[in-house]
């Protein structure tokens, strides 16, 4: 891909809004660009990384045996009515009406109307359990939308939801579910904490939160004395090792919340009447859970935890590309003999740009794709300068496969 | 991927307020299903297919030089007063407060965004032209939604603007991208005729339609004399080869209308201050031109032209699986042997479910799967019925290999 047609504006300033270095670094590297308070626009570059976090996510889901669907945002209220939600749901809620004045809302969150898409067809034990997720943008008026990707109104979700025709199905599906999502944030590279949490507007048993440890986030994380469980408190002036009223000591003083689970159970399928026949013919409520994945924060997350002062340095499964190649000059033949011959093999971005190369290097820094390949003074003379993994040396052109591969591979 | 998990549910009869037999199979066959009038849900198999439009509509893009965005569906009112489109639009487009009352609507397209977007960064000559696509959700509130995804309320678009600066890069482009589409038009099994057509709520200087010839659109079809270009008025009673007021003979009496283009000029970029200094130093508003497919749209005119009165037969490029197997009994060794040895080469689906035979050939009749294979009587002495290509026969397992690569060259 040529730098000059990809489209990444980027900037020499931090923005004087962004708080967090995530949200600074992602705009100033022309990842994402605001379009209003808490509504953002994913650019080329971000949204490349965006693609591949749902790329993972798709393929554990895939794994475990979830099938893809898409609902849509705009959601009647007589579903939200059903559920009792309509009344209960606060001012996140973003609510409208159509030119027949018949009123929706803006989802949240799918629980209605995935309830009312399977309750006719889910009608025996046999056709159970069901697991069906999306990649959906959902909506939330936020009090104070902020640090970017994190808090915002518009923002961009996985949820999965399983139905069950008994507790044991529900329970293994719950325990898999937690397991996938460790093994997503894993492979996001990731640091994550599972944390107990209470069950809040969606409902249920239980539920579970996936806390990144971050400076930036919203909770303070605590770990329980006696107990493999740790939980969370709405955000506090703890500090690490501080002692918890409610047991346990602070973990962290913040946590980004990437991921969250909810044991429901029959919350919904009773109020919307969503029953099957069990095997012994008996009607019963469809038991449930959901399960979401902030896509848009687990990109935030990684820029968080990646993020040195001057630009970042992708985890290899995330980076936009594989290689990064910078000629100083302007693109001559041999450059585009090279350009091709990587480009056959690997995801290149070429810095064809008319700049100078304090423009170029600045600018590749803030990017961050892991391997760079510079097309210097020694080029003609069949050397480049070559960076990875926190390495920089001068390698002759017989030599540069071998040193991609090593790095790819490292 | 196994049926029993896949979460197909297909119906026996067709849903009555299907006007369109491609809205009524779509029902039927388990691809979408409504939500509210006007929205509807992707179920697995029709977001399959989906997704293969929306990889080749990728596809044709990248190959053009034009990357890819993802903007929001909120968008706030002060973009549409700059463009003065805020009080121009109609009750279609749909517009909501937020909790701090200030207006936003649901884009039903994003020129305003798009050029609030660019306007910072394109200031010069030397960073265009520019060419950025999404593929995102739109909205429009329909008076009378019908036809399934072919007016909808919520539905799926790509959208491209494009940015230059001089008539000769825009006249290239629109050119360039009329050509593109043909072709991704034509990837999708689709035969379009490309029609003049007025400006619309876009504006511009001049714009053109891809259209589908069928029976149930909403446009006529007309071809000028002495001309090359057709264009297209609203539905009338006039039949293929009646003569039209405005010149010209009807071609079809109806026509979907898949894609859009748009030469639109300096309209937004005038009004909203989007300028860039040209290669003499002058201040110039940048020229625009947008350009966009419906991809629930294009879906549903490839089941309108592949449909027959039992279901439909996907074209090869857009078949939501390879293969279909179909044991007529229980999955045992031997069948699960056949699935795991198709599904290292091909996309498979098995219908592993605890069904009669009637009700799998019913199912697979209409989700329409082009290569069948049969595992039934002579299964275990080591033959398997084979169907593609609409012919029906008796094969040997050692000859399935070859019958089967035949028939995905074909």
């Amino acid at each position: 891909m040529k730098q000059s047609v990809f489209y990444i504006p980027t900037l020499k300033e931090s923005p004087k809004d962004a708080e967090a270095k995530s949200h600074a670094l992602m705009i100033r590297s022309g990842m994402i660009k605001q379009t209003a308070a808490g509504i953002y626009t994913y650019l080329p570059l971000g949204l490349k990384v965006l693609k591949k976090i749902e790329a993972i996510v798709r393929d554990e889901h895939h794994l475990l045996g979830c099938s893809e669907v898409l609902m849509p945002a705009l959601q009647p209220k007589d579903l939200w009515e059903e559920s009792g939600r309509w009344g209960a749901y606060g001012p996140e809620l973003m609510r409208l009406s159509d030119r027949k004045d018949r009123e929706f809302c803006l989802g949240p969150t799918h629980e209605e109307v995935i309830t009312a898409l399977v309750r006719d067809y889910l009608n025996s034990y046999k056709k159970l359990p069901v697991a069906l997720y999306q990649i959906q943008t959902k909506f939330r008026d936020e009090m104070r939308p902020r640090f970017g990707l994190m808090r915002g109104r518009e923002f961009i979700m996985k949820d999965l939801y399983t139905f069950h025709a008994n507790e044991a199905s529900l329970n293994q599906w719950y325990e898999d579910v937690k397991a996938m999502y460790s093994r997503i944030f894993d492979r996001c590279g990731l640091e994550t904490k599972i944390v107990a949490s209470n069950t809040g507007e969606i409902g249920g048993l239980e539920a579970h939160e996936f806390m990144v440890m971050s400076e930036v986030g919203e909770d303070t994380v605590v770990y329980c004395e006696n107990s493999s469980e740790a939980y969370n408190i709405e955000a506090t002036d703890l500090r690490p090792g501080d002692p918890c009223e409610g047991g346990g000591v602070v973990l962290s003083a913040e946590g980004i919340e990437v991921g969250n689970t909810f044991k429901i159970g029959t919350k919904y399928s009773a109020s919307m009447n969503a029953f099957f026949q069990d095997d012994q013919g008996q009607r019963q409520p469809i038991l449930m859970a959901s399960y979401g994945i902030g896509i848009g924060r687990t990109l935030m997350a990684v820029v968080e935890q990646h993020a040195t002062d001057k630009g970042l340095i992708w985890p290899k499964s995330l980076s936009p590309f594989d290689i990064h190649l910078i000629p100083l000059n302007p693109v001559d033949a041999p450059v585009q003999a090279l350009y091709e011959s990587l480009k056959a093999r690997y995801d290149v971005l070429i810095d064809d740009r008319d700049e100078r190369p304090g423009v170029k290097f600045n600018d590749a820094e803030l990017i961050g794709i892991p391997i760079k390949v510079i097309c210097g003074r020694g080029f003609s003379e069949g050397r480049v300068e070559f960076e990875a993994l926190g390495i920089k040396k001068e390698v002759a052109l017989n030599d540069l496969d071998q040193e991609i591969a090593q790095a790819m591979n490292a």
